[in-house]
């Protein structure tokens, strides 16, 4: 039978991994789709230099994507560049030549992709995106398809391999924030620069598609209220654990009455959930719907092949719907449309909050601070001090009753005066709803 | 813009959880596809006194599957009737008549799933199933579409949320098994006859249909070893927690050497892994794939709502691959045909296992134990005895390092003659492989 053919553009960890499993794996991808799936072209700045995997054919090489996707024997444009420059410019090139596209780039996808989608649609081409967020959870998929007829209520999601990577290091081997940091990146799991994945910046580009997914609604990623792990220190897991939670990187998205409240911040969560059960540089998803109740998703956040497998079975996909002569079959953001974004302030978020002070130890602190949190009307639910000799620098907590994030703020901004804190206090919502 | 069309079959709990979500969820719908989808006939023995949801419209009623059936306004065909008969002649009828079926039946799909699958293709019609298995969780869809580029190497669910929730609430409140089920019973947890699910036979159902998707191999139900969990009993989890794991009814597939290797049992699984999380009615689903690597599914096992949302999910997809004039776009068995099975025989399984006596306390007990195994080569681990002052009837355990279950057969088996043994020995294997 024919086959569908496709050009992959940038050979890097993910186009290599990509290449592989469609070489590997082409006897059963053939027994799925019914006809084969053909790489017809590949295209690297060093393309010259490549092994190409055994079992892939021989697709034609150029080291220019101009060339690559002109070619008349490409249906499908993969576009593993990255970045926002030239991906999108090769994402314009192939969706205005009528081809379609499969990418997996969260950035360009989180800040241009309702665009892309209508040009996609004026120029009767597909387009998929399912290996740009959580790259070994098929996430997209089971928004856009699997659980389609349900109506979402509440999202949470660890989607920062790294980020997760860090926190479950400091919980298990109670080191600082900074040394886990500089071994993850020796072990290359962590950038040099590391703030995307630290500050919360590459989790919040995926919450912002994962949300027009899961809600229909189009998220500007910088309306989303966004803080990082840096804070983050071995005692505030003994503090957590103490009351049976941990701490994770939340990206979390739910209706409330006049919106959706968006936000990608360490949270606690309780120990006993499944989502507290993931360790180490995996995703995770845990959503509520109205009628399907709560689903768990988890898998690799990362790597080649896990997001090699996102992109194969997004070629798999859009290769059965071109065949059928229907590339516009599905939305790549599961609406046809998304609505404008429906934003709740972060400073209307209600929850109990975990407070941890660094003091220098002297008569009257818990009275002060008790009546700061008083005046925002906030009650004080209970006191932690774990063992501690340093008096100079002594940490302990304070848990409060579920209250606005607006209260918080408030009570904090009215210590700023209380010579006897050593650093301004962390407040972490505690989640209850999972 | 135009509709899809479904007639619903069978207005049961599952029949009345789709009505109620398609009419509650439909403007959501139809933002996602782009045109509505209309319930136009409901058939059921007592559509008579069935109130329909506002916002459904108004469905013509018959007490007559055929009628509804034949009805042209009808394009996909809901069948929620159950078992193998009546639903099979609504499924047959429609699908000769070209229309589109959408089934939560898993005893009809594992029996007779590959014939009406190609009656579909000679008719030009789609046929759907993922309410068949796992209700909330959109397992179908992930290993049709969300992970089709995979190739997976091993798949561990658990299948049957009542199981579940006997061996949990054994493990929880040390209850024996008679009690927590006659109180699951009480509380409509389990049916009055419960073997389908504590002897495996659902379970065993669906893991030969989720088999299907994974490996794209036809298992005859007969086939797959299974073992239910009557015998389990709180002595057990006591032993298994000793050795940090838990007991679960594990629905294994995995591929070896010469086949694949099937089976659903009471087995041990270490209680670090997240399979060993899932608590009570849940349902969830652990593989690894060669590329993908480990992923996991969790969710509710059924209920009309999850149940409905599956059927729901279903009528979309259909409605858009009908809308696209593509109605066999893709398997539901993920694989356009399925390769005969391949089976393994449970004997050749080689893993640690873990053996439980009851004996009546007398000298040369574990010298006995440990010649009978020595002489099946099988090298014994530990041997554990948790305090007890039944000397009468007193537990104790053996684990073994790996050996095949040929080996422990026949060591058990030169056993029998050993007169201090209570009841048979109960033998289950250790999962290392999470």
């Amino acid at each position: 039978m024919k086959p569908v053919n496709a050009a992959v553009i940038g050979l890097g960890n993910v186009g290599s991994g990509t290449l592989e499993i469609l070489a590997k794996n082409r006897e059963q991808i053939e027994r799925k789709l019914g006809f084969p799936l053909k790489v017809t072209a590949v295209c690297s700045r060093s393309v010259a230099s490549k092994t190409l995997p055994d079992g892939l054919g021989d697709p034609f090489r150029t080291t220019s994507w101009h060339e690559a996707v002109a070619r008349p024997d490409v249906d499908i444009v993969v576009e593993l560049i990255g970045g926002t420059g030239v991906a999108r410019e090769v994402i314009d090139a192939a969706l205005n030549a009528g081809k379609s596209v499969i990418t997996a780039n969260k950035e360009l996808m989180a800040a241009a992709g309702v665009e892309l989608w209508q040009k996609a649609e004026a120029n009767n081409a597909a387009l998929a995106m399912e290996a740009s967020v959580a790259g070994g959870i098929p996430i997209h998929d089971v928004l856009r398809e699997g659980v389609a007829g349900d109506r979402l209520q509440t999202f949470y999601g660890i989607l920062n391999g790294t980020s997760n990577y860090i926190l479950t290091e400091i919980e298990k081997h109670g080191t600082d924030f900074e040394v886990v940091l500089a071994e993850a990146q020796r072990l290359g799991y962590a950038e040099a620069d590391p703030s995307a994945d630290v500050d919360g910046y590459d989790a919040r580009s995926k919450l912002a598609l994962l949300t027009a997914l899961a809600f229909g609604e189009r998220v500007p990623t910088d309306t989303i209220y966004t803080e990082g792990i840096r804070r983050i220190s071995p005692v505030d897991f003994d503090y957590a654990h103490r009351l049976d939670h941990t701490i994770r990187l939340i990206c979390s998205a739910r209706r409330a009455a006049n919106g959706l409240l968006l936000s990608v911040r360490p949270s606690l969560i309780p120990r006993s959930t499944i989502l507290a059960s993931v360790q180490g540089a995996y995703n995770a998803v845990w959503m509520r719907g109205e009628f399907g109740q709560d689903t768990f998703y988890y898998g690799r956040g990362a790597g080649p092949h896990p997001t090699g497998v996102a992109v194969v079975s997004d070629l798999m996909r859009v290769a059965r719907d071109l065949r059928g002569g229907n590339p516009l079959r599905v939305s790549p953001f599961s609406f046809r449309e998304l609505r404008e974004h429906q934003a709740m302030p972060i400073t209307a978020h209600k929850a109990p909050y975990f407070l941890r002070f660094r003091v220098e130890d002297q008569p009257r602190i818990i009275a002060q601070l008790a009546s700061a949190l008083a005046d925002q009307q906030i009650s004080i639910e209970a006191v932690f001090q774990l063992p501690s000799d340093n008096w100079r620098n002594l940490p302990f907590v304070i848990t409060v009753e579920p209250t606005t994030e607006q209260s918080v703020r408030q009570a904090l901004a009215s210590m700023r005066s209380m010579s006897f804190l050593k650093e301004a206090p962390l407040a972490l919502p505690m989640e209850k709803g999972l």
